[in-house]
């Protein structure tokens, strides 16, 4: 966007340097309230929505155990893109059911809305060559970390954590060339021995899993860049590894307590300076549990599977049984396309209309 | 998606050519439940986010008052696709306040909540060289309609429907160019003359201007490609004349009530079969308030702008301070990036981190 005809434009108008702090400190504050709200709204709906729910399972149940495989091939983008070739073929034979559950929030209401449980159940036996496991449960707990920051300042982390799920691969089938397993024992020596993480050898075997495969990955992908959409050659499966930040119940209790009263003193109107700006944010390091994250996008993942593909999953299904919507059509039309994507993908995907002048 | 290792992949697993009549119409009779679930969580929150609404508009009043126009120059693509270059000139130099409200809900939490009402409030006088106009009010109601397919079926129609607002345009500043003015002509004279509104010389005049305009527009794409995103060359300010469907308030009462019953009856397990099948849609002609509408995105961009923009609008005021968020810089590294966008975009625009193999 720019100036025409003298006029100024969009952000020509902006002339203030920054934001004033005492705004700043408002809209921040607001911002809480608005949180608070959304999320006791949360809470409410969950426990509405469970009839809902549970009459959608039953409903399910009496269609050929094909529902899941079906709405997950016609996930949206920010989850297909998980998915790859080999993870779809395990999926498309093994998987049998899928449940996503709030599962801190009793049922009056009371508990941590933003948790989630992922139950995958799947097929076994000679029915699923690639792992043992009936069920896969991976459960993600929010919560709330406090630090100081070397500047003193306050800093808040809060979001998705959870342990690694081990799967019991069979012989050549595990899709996360061992680095799930490496997560998981890395975690399990953890709880077992306690002290600094990178003492330990398991850490030294997990840093190593994850440049071998990298460097793999980067390999690949210079062969073949078309078939590895980011991040380069994960399988879905190492979800199962995913763990976040390292914070204790008790410890996000006490840091969600810290956190209520700070809002109800400020409420009142008292004002703080020992919050963290953006500014400092990126003096500071890196957070040392990204170093041994083997599936970064997590929480992102898990969040668009409970708040996309689970609500919507029946109208995925529906989707499934439209006419010419068939995967090996799609992939040619790509294919073809693919040069002049850009305008044409614009014609294509809406109707066309009279009045686009 | 593909098969590999011999396995079946998730679509070769398909093989259910029709989802069952009974399990469609339980699904379509539980999204009624969660549709009716989630309007009435509307209700509620908006009642319960007035307060906030309130209190967020005394916050806006401190700062100087580019605070829309700084937002509105950090609005999200499926806005900001709608803003030309002139727009955002007139956007930037004359926009005072913005308003958005879910007006049909009253303090009780009674009323249809999709219902919308946009207030614009621009400078006057010499302050704002392109219109009279101080206030700009468009008002977008949630309406339902029910009519017979040529099949004898029954179709239901929910959406928007506004009415054309007209834009006092000073001399030679019109940036609809006559656009919006035949709108509106043609909105009165069917609400002067009444009978069919294709014999009124009005219906004659707007649909010759579309027509002139959008020849104007394809040569104008042909010269400079890149300076007009969809829809090619139409005004922001063309949104003022978007109109819908045509459903007048009782019918939509009638319709209402209708739904309600069926709801209600279907809920007890009566089956219905004259409802209309996707199959059938694609046999019906185009629903003819498509020839008369300047707008055709004009719902979308209302619930953009009511979803996204209004209650996210401190956040995008904030990211508006951010060091390096420049347009102009922008637009250069745009411009040099252009051709290997794909790859690039994805690892300049998330945080590196280390496990991404």
């Amino acid at each position: 966007m720019g100036a025409e005809n003298g006029q100024k434009s969009l952000l020509e108008r902006i002339e203030m340097p920054e934001i004033p702090m005492e705004v700043a400190q408002e809209f921040a504050l607001l911002e809480q309230r608005f949180i608070r709200a959304e999320t006791e709204r949360l809470r409410r709906s969950t426990v509405e929505n469970r009839p809902l729910w549970e009459k959608r399972s039953e409903i399910i149940s009496k269609v050929q155990d094909d529902f899941w495989v079906r709405v997950l091939s016609h996930a949206p983008a920010e989850i297909d893109e998980y998915i790859q070739h080999a993870d779809a073929a395990v999926l498309g034979s093994a998987l049998k059911d899928l449940t996503v559950e709030r599962f801190e929030v009793d049922d009056k209401g009371n508990g941590e809305p933003r948790s989630l449980r992922f139950t995958f159940v799947f097929r076994t036996g000679e029915e699923n060559p690639f792992f043992e496991n009936e069920k896969l449960v991976k459960e993600f707990y929010w919560r709330k970390k406090i630090t100081k920051t070397s500047k003193g300042k306050r800093r808040t982390w809060e979001g998705l954590v959870s342990e690694p799920v081990r799967i019991n691969w069979k012989e050549g089938m595990d899709l996360t060339k061992g680095l799930l397993d490496a997560a998981c024992d890395l975690a399990e020596a953890e709880k077992k021995k306690g002290g600094d993480r990178k003492k330990l050898p398991e850490f030294e075997k997990l840093a190593e899993k994850m440049e071998e495969l990298e460097a793999a990955a980067m390999e690949d992908n210079e062969e073949d860049e078309e078939d590895f959409p980011t991040p380069a050659g994960t399988s879905f499966f190492g979800f199962f590894g995913y763990r976040g930040n390292v914070v204790s119940a008790e410890e996000s209790k006490e840091a969600n307590k810290e956190d209520d009263e700070r809002f109800e003193k400020a409420l009142k109107g008292e004002k703080f300076d020992d919050e963290e700006d953006d500014d400092d944010e990126e003096d500071d390091e890196e957070d040392s549990f990204d170093e041994i994250e083997i599936f970064p996008d997590g929480e992102d993942l898990a969040i668009a599977l409970a708040e996309d593909l689970w609500p919507n999953a029946h109208k995925y299904y529906g989707q499934s049984f439209e006419i010419g919507d068939d995967y090996s059509e799609i992939d040619e039309d790509e294919l073809e396309d693919e040069e002049d994507e850009g305008e044409d993908e614009e014609d294509n995907s809406r109707p066309r209309k009279k009045a686009r002048v």
